[in-house]
């Protein structure tokens, strides 16, 4: 535990990204040192996700280039830079996502804020704890806004994903209807047998006409859009009045189109959704309340699996493996893994 | 008062429209008969305003062929269908709207319910009366919106309409700065004549980068968008972060252009607003206040210019007037008009 001494050595290997939408290179760049309130992490494992393809077409305003990505990981706490809790977490395994506009995960070690890291419980492993932030937190905090927004039933548009697949079971235990869009007739059977009972696939000829009708039946208020482009406009114009729209990732990359008579005829509302932001516009009793509903889940509903590991070194080819593959299971990175 | 006895007639000429997006045209038709809760109202005025154009373009879902538009007026209320509040308003002038998906306020007679019906003041003329509900309840409505959302600041990009005009004022007297954004140099200096502190032209070159600037340096977090296309983009690539874009018209009749990552990236929304949906979310308490507030500034904030008035006869010539000269005042349809 914290007596374990670990050698931190002065370079590392990191995944880099110079420029917007730019190449991944495995680069060699100094090990940073943490400061009061921070630890550094060993990393052990990362995901790919969604947001993660976002982030490598755009940094948005605050990011500067060259930069690490990789939104969360697992991995362990070798060094504090003082305070308290940093002290108590040294040794420990956790799960940690990056500070805003800093480094990621994608390398071997990580400089973050000790309050973006979080303990594992020994149940869990490293690679499923690699996987605990992001989606298990945003599939919670779908939950969370369904219930908080009293929706009777839910629709997402990305049904095959990862956050998908928790979502079928968080929504079966909690009792609310969702309705799950798809694009391929496998993945109609793959959800049907994780035990869906709403699954639609937008590649029927009578797809519109079906999710209308299966949202008015059932209520459905929160309409869930990973897409954008015309994935988008046919989750609006299905929706029924004083509907609530949200964005969550741009997996097309295409601008949304709106017509903006959907909007003030039927009072719609469109809503972009970021982990981050939404987290921030909570108080700490609630976060912590959140986490530990998660963590108690994260070996049941929150769970992913794992199709394929890449070395950092592979990372272009994870990439353009994940895009084609997405519904399969995750990607993770791991700075170990053999090539 | 109540004793003026009026001859009803059978018939009455009335605007009607065929299908969506038709021409419009005189005809007679039947003078509707009030049932219970219902009042008849003989017209005096109505204005055209932008919610009048969108429907005509498209009435929505619950909408039949052919109709009557027209979503507010004025005229005395000569017939009511029963009930105890019909009786009080018989031979009172009043300010009236159609029922959802009822016949509107084009015509010599307009059958609505009593609870559409808001008597006027004897300062306040039938003119005036006839623009009392549509507009000054927008502006009242957008003012509601900003104190209970907690905006420091509010952007409207159609201000030099008679609504953006009544928010000048509105804002001014609440000290909440109000960026104005106008499309011609003449309206700037209309709009600053009228004590607007922040005018924007958006054909001037630097109208992005300015409206950005002073949009961060005031704080703003409540957009206005009455023209959709463009122009709407624009307003959400200016707007902070967590800003709210309200969308009220879709003067342009363009769609919506949005970048999801404006909305994922810094947690914007996107809401549309249609006065009746938002007053059917208040109780009758908050929309007595929310009239008698709007009564007492009648002739002051919330009056509108009239810049000219037409018979129902020649009202095509009317509304494309209407829309080349939006900004030089409101136009008033009069059953009585001379031609």
């Amino acid at each position: 535990m914290g007596n374990v001494k670990h050698h931190i050595p002065e370079k590392m290997l990191a995944v880099r990204q110079h420029k917007a939408g730019g190449r991944l290179v495995l680069e060699e760049v100094a090990v940073p040192r943490p400061g009061p309130g921070d630890v550094l992490v060993k990393m052990a494992a990362s995901p790919i996700n969604p947001s993660d393809l976002g982030l490598l077409k755009e940094r948005g305003l605050n990011g500067a280039y060259p930069f690490t990505p990789g939104l969360e990981g697992s991995g362990t706490v070798i060094e504090s830079g003082g305070g308290l809790l940093g002290g108590f977490r040294k040794g420990k395994r956790v799960a940690c996502s990056p500070q805003p506009a800093g480094d990621g995960t994608w390398a071997e070690y990580m400089k973050t804020s000790v309050m973006r890291t979080v303990p594992l419980p020994r149940s869990v492993s490293m690679d499923q704890g690699a996987m605990m932030l992001v989606n298990p937190m945003t599939a919670m905090a779908f939950m969370h806004l369904a219930r908080e927004g009293k929706h009777r039933a839910m629709v997402n548009n990305a049904a095959a994903s990862s956050l998908g697949k928790m979502l079928i079971g968080l929504c079966a235990e909690k009792g609310i209807p969702l309705i799950n869009i798809v694009r391929k007739n496998e993945h109609v059977t793959q959800l049907r047998n994780l035990g869906a009972s709403h699954v639609l696939n937008s590649s029927d000829a009578f797809f519109d006409t079906e999710l209308k009708q299966l949202a008015l039946q059932l209520e459905a208020s929160l309409f869930l859009d990973a897409i954008g482009g015309e994935h988008c406009a046919k989750l609006l114009s299905a929706a029924p009045p004083a509907s609530t729209l949200i964005i969550y990732a741009r997996l097309s990359g295409e601008f949304l189109q709106i017509d903006p008579g959907d909007l003030i005829r039927d009072d719609k509302k469109i809503i972009g959704f970021q982990l981050g932001n939404w987290l921030n516009t909570k108080g700490i009793l609630f976060k912590l309340k959140f986490i530990s509903q998660i963590k108690k889940q994260l070996v049941s509903q929150l769970s992913s699996h794992v199709n394929r590991e890449y070395p950092m070194k592979e990372v272009e080819d994870a990439l353009s493996y994940y895009k084609e593959h997405m519904s399969l299971g995750k990607i993770l990175i791991k700075p170990t893994a053999n090539s």
